[in-house]
């Protein structure tokens, strides 16, 4: 089999960055979801242990290429976007 | 149809952690195989036009929820990741 040449891997690079983009949004529904429930039954919604818990499950999967503390240090950029547009969706129900 | 509960969407936010990090992952394989590819070609690794093109495909392909540039940002600090793995190869070549 030949290998992939420099155009055929930048092609699926572009859909891999696509897939990734689709899971990272998919989360981010569903981080709003779970926010939207704690505030109507009055649960603080930033929660430090099970974000350990979340970032341990995670490393526990992690297979490489990166470091895990690289994987960390992403995932932790992640779950800051996430708390962010929980806290704007916080800031909207104050407004109306 | 019932909603979901907090249990339920916090297992469905565990498997989406992991369909995240498996994309990055694959990236990283990817980005890893494009790295050798442009050593033995003797071409520049890093490449501004490229790292430009690939975030601009990314943001046309956002539909939220979250802001175009916290996306941009989640990007950076990915590409970022990758290219210190690309710069770690090229240190073992070197101590070979």
């Amino acid at each position: 089999m030949q290998e992939p040449n420099l155009e055929e891997l930048r092609e699926q690079l572009d859909e891999v960055n696509i897939e990734v983009l689709k899971w990272i949004n998919k989360r981010g529904e569903l981080v709003k979801k779970i926010g939207e429930i704690k505030k109507a039954q009055g649960i603080k919604v930033f929660d430090p242990v099970r974000e350990r818990e979340m970032l341990n499950h995670i490393v526990d999967h992690h297979e490489g290429p990166f470091e895990s503390s690289t994987i960390e240090h992403l995932f932790k950029e992640i779950f800051k976007a996430a708390k962010e547009l929980q806290e704007d969706d916080y800031r909207k129900t104050l407004l109306v």
